[in-house]
């Protein structure tokens, strides 16, 4: 399998967007009359939820997969809804791998080793279902992971981007405010925590640089933090950041650009409610209806892809170098 | 609901154990006869493998109910098999709670808050099913997490312990030789940086002492580290202690006793594999059968509560006083 890297960035290329969406089924905040629907067909069940998140993100799919590279379900969201929410994040993989979107499981998981392991199987590898044979509960073609366990911890998501060509994008500075408690700690040598993240994450990196020069083992780096973020491009030159933070979270394109090198690669932000979630916020509430949902969200995406790259620009960034 | 702390200590108390089983599934581990039954009846599916999880945890846990006070289920394995494996997830945490256990979910769930409430949701609340309606998918009296994204990742499984009378173990110093790489790391002032998190525990915890004086809110200290975990006491005089890292990871009775208070509280040990696979291990496989497993795990746990037992009398401690 071609290298999570080259995969990731080939795709960024092609359809000139590093714009990652998102796929955050908070039930709230889905179309009401997909819930009544569903609600009406199967009673308030655990398969009438599930059925709402399949039926809204296969239509925001299908508009937004010819306009970005990849998507990022966060699996809490499903996690919450219990097996059936998992089945829901099942189908929905499944459908935008069909679509030629990279998946990112957004997972964050972490344990000892052989433990770990256990979590690399179910979202990177082929675990042993039964003597000889193989699935794949949960396709991913990479996931996020903490990196608190430190080596032993992430070698059994390495092994799975060494054998199986996955992507793994290791926490290293996080987009929220207390994330300062523990990641910005100073240490004897009077540098933040994050920064021995860093080297740690480039080191593993160090094996995996795939044909663009990328490693196939990325960072989370914050965009809500764009100095942090600039630090931390300089100290991981080939390390594909995962951007959160943008939108919701009070980031903006000017924010994320330090995080591209000139090439406008190297990076992928994420939008999640203010794409998914975008027919019920301004400015687009007021030009397309709840049903239009899937319409909706691809203005957002066109709108966030299209700032984007006039920050990349006029910041000497481009994709046409 | 009771605080956690105290239902849990009053049942160290009364079966005088400190030993939490480990629900590891491992399928290769798992006795072959129950694979092969399995196997016949479902051909090989997930359905079959959850059957055997359950089949298996059912039986170990008639027998070791009587003799601890909490399972800690590792979500891992279940998560592993995808969607079937979380509904074996949820029959077996459910079949523990009736036996009159406390489950420990080992997720090492972390994120920033509002995900992060999704996972406390998940494990220890009640979330909103549908309009007015709740639901517990996977329910369980206490969860571990990862402290990395510092306090506001916390914050909604500490909201839980408030609300539900959950408790929370955070990650502190783990059990695996690299722990060192970053949990070690020294601080400007000297100190490693588990010694912040344990003064972030400390602080999480204070709003929740129960009424023997220990907090709901926990931390994850390896069993690995005697010397480390000693320290940690004494930095966190209220905190209860999961310990892993006994028996399969080197650590010995001896190596625990400085987590506990002179009352044999405040700490409990958890094993797995010697316990649960103590039929396919010396010196219980000549002892017992493949098909007396839980027999095999009643006389594991029975000798690890006396193991303890003893070193903690050794040591001056004891649940008569």
């Amino acid at each position: 399998m071609e290298p999570f890297a080259d995969r990731l960035f080939r795709r960024v290329r092609e359809k000139r967007s590093p714009v990652v969406v998102g796929l955050d089924p908070r039930l709230g905040s889905l179309p009401k009359h997909l819930r009544v629907a569903a609600l009406a067909e199967h009673g308030p069940s655990a398969t009438a939820i599930a059925e709402v998140f399949v039926t809204f993100f296969e239509r925001v799919l299908d508009r937004v997969a010819p306009l970005v590279p990849a998507v990022k379900p966060q699996l809490a969201f499903f996690e919450q809804y219990g097996p059936e929410g998992f089945r829901a994040l099942s189908t929905i993989t499944s459908y935008a791998r069909g679509k030629g979107l990279l998946v990112i499981a957004d997972a964050k998981r972490n344990d000892i080793g052989p433990t770990m392991s256990a979590y690399a199987d179910a979202y990177l590898g082929t675990p042993e279902f039964w003597e000889g044979v193989t699935f794949a509960p949960f396709q991913a073609d990479a996931m996020t992971v903490n990196p608190y366990f430190g080596s032993d911890g992430v070698e059994p998501a390495l092994e799975s981007a060494r054998n199986h060509g996955a992507g793994v994008f290791v926490l290293v500075k996080t987009s929220n405010p207390s994330s300062r408690e523990l990641q910005d700690q100073l240490m004897l040598d009077g540098r933040p925590l994050y920064e021995r993240v860093a080297e740690l994450v480039s080191k593993w990196g160090e094996p995996l640089r795939g044909s663009a020069g990328y490693s196939s083992v990325g960072a989370v780096v914050g965009a809500t933090f764009p100095s942090e973020a600039e630090r931390l491009r300089e100290l991981m030159p080939a390390t594909p950041f995962l951007v959160p933070g943008y939108g919701a979270q009070g980031a903006m394109a000017r924010d994320v650009v330090s995080a591209f090198d000139s090439a406008g690669l190297g990076a992928v932000v994420v939008s999640a409610r203010d794409i998914i979630f975008a027919f019920s916020k301004p400015p687009w509430n007021s030009r397309f209806r709840e049903e239009e949902f899937d319409l909706a969200a691809e203005a957002a995406v066109l709108q966030m892809r299209r700032d984007i790259e006039e920050a990349l620009l006029a910041t000497g960034r481009s994709w046409d170098r």
